[in-house]
């Protein structure tokens, strides 16, 4: 049972064993957005509010916010969309960036316990990155690659894994509050990447003890019908033991995988997500009944 | 590794660890289809032949065939019904009764090695199916409940799933002609239902190390959206070792939940099956991109 706990000013959100998996969206994020990109570069948030609340309302329970921009403030930028996205919601952030000045700065401006995207197992970020999240009492997504790569063997990423864990216990920070990134490889390229990283997960749940999340479309990348392997491939994930995921959820497919893999890990008690997401809404009332199959308004 | 062979009098299929998943067609069965049943009870076995056509152009490797009729000629019936089926394919058949002389009539004419549905871990059925099973050379699919009926607790039924086993190697039949039915049961009424069958069918696999299969469709009885709810748990029954389902191959997003988790349990390589089925039809030629979203003929 580990529990890791990250908050807004207002609401906390709990990433944990035996609990409602937790959705984390990945589209603020300029990486492949060449319009989103030029308009946070020149201070027009408009697209980043409205992903913030297009996110919230298909069931996002955190965000993952990014300002990866060539050439641009990224620090300032990274900080100016953190402080938008929390006025516009109450949910937990993922302070996500590979350079560290700009996670200084978005923690700077975060209010609540964020989730500081990420550190490596390489030297260098661990002697940053840590500290960092430790002055700020933040949690953190550990990534299992280190300086010699991504290895395609799942035992040494749960080296890697493990390392980053101690290291971070000795800069005061709790196990709980490392999230690890096993690494998702896309099946299109190494045929047995979906077995690796499942076997990989129960053990960093059973032995590390750890929560974890990935960025689970890569897993589909190069193929037809991504978003029918990326659900077979999120419940399936699940089902070892994954707690979290950094993934689009505006994909209705990927969404249904993980409302459904809660209901089977029997977190989803007498079935009431399942249920009031898929439920007729004749079976509402009236109303529906005579306006035949209608949006609810409040689904 | 455990491999069950199954044949036609010209085809083998195998479930088996490390394999691809295998679909029992389901849809061969007169339980709540009235027509169906009033058709089969006068000795027209028309929609018995479109039924088996449409489940073996839908993706089924095996086709279960049920003649379960209320006062009516079981023995013959499924007898002529099995003949009829194996006049139209070559895929391997489960001969589906609870009356024993029905599963002797059906072994009798059944050219191949047949999959017997079902003794369970009842004293009676033990020793009136087992020697059957034997002298045909079949494999038996196993229920998990005995004289005290289905319990809810899976260690239980798999002390029955043991007995059954051991019983069958008395009667000189291997385990791996023995493929266990964990029992599914519906999340709906037991909220527990998904972690107790999935936890189930890894100890069955891992300690017992025998073949699976289920009726998959009844974990989402009474569900809104049961396709979706199916898919989820048919792609973690995989991830936790199931090897079979007798379940409709016509309902397509159960059937890409497999195509999935096969892919992502490393048995479809270089993702071939994943690709052929799901592939834009404007890949495929000049024909495809003029006419645009096509159904391809021979998909």
């Amino acid at each position: 049972m580990t529990d890791t706990v990250l908050s807004s000013a207002t609401k906390e959100v709990v990433i944990g064993f035996d609990r409602p998996f937790v959705i984390i969206g990945e589209r603020i994020n300029p990486t492949g957005r060449k319009l989103l990109a030029a308009e946070m570069k020149e201070g027009d948030y408009s697209r980043v509010k409205s992903d913030t609340l297009a996110q919230i309302a298909a069931g996002a329970q955190m965000l993952d916010v990014n300002a990866g921009i060539p050439l641009a403030d990224e620090p300032r930028i990274l900080a100016e969309a953190i402080q938008l996205v929390q006025s516009l919601t109450d949910a937990p952030l993922s302070i996500d960036s590979s350079i560290v000045a700009a996670l200084q700065a978005g923690l700077e401006v975060y209010k609540g316990k964020a989730l500081v995207n990420s550190v490596t197992g390489e030297e260098d970020r661990l002697e940053t990155v840590l500290p960092l999240v430790k002055k700020h009492g933040a949690a953190v997504v550990a990534i299992s690659n280190d300086e010699t790569g991504i290895s395609e063997d799942p035992d040494v990423r749960f080296e890697v894994a493990k390392k980053i864990v101690q290291r971070a216990q000795d800069y005061g920070i709790s196990p709980s509050d490392v999230v690890v990134d096993p690494l998702v490889m896309p099946v299109g390229a190494i045929n047995d990447a979906g077995r690796q990283v499942l076997r990989l997960i129960r053990r960093l749940r059973e032995e590390l003890k750890v929560n974890t999340t990935c960025g689970a479309s890569n897993f589909s990348f190069g193929l037809p019908n991504r978003h029918g392997m990326n659900a077979s491939f999120l419940s399936m994930a699940i089902g070892a033991g994954m707690t979290s995921a950094i993934t689009n959820p505006l994909h209705e497919p990927e969404m249904a995988a993980v409302l459904g893999a809660n209901t089977v890990m029997g977190v989803d008690p007498n079935c009431t997500e399942w249920i009031r997401k898929y439920r007729e809404p004749a079976a509402e009332g009236e109303e529906g009944r005579r306006g035949g199959r209608r949006r609810r308004r409040n689904a």
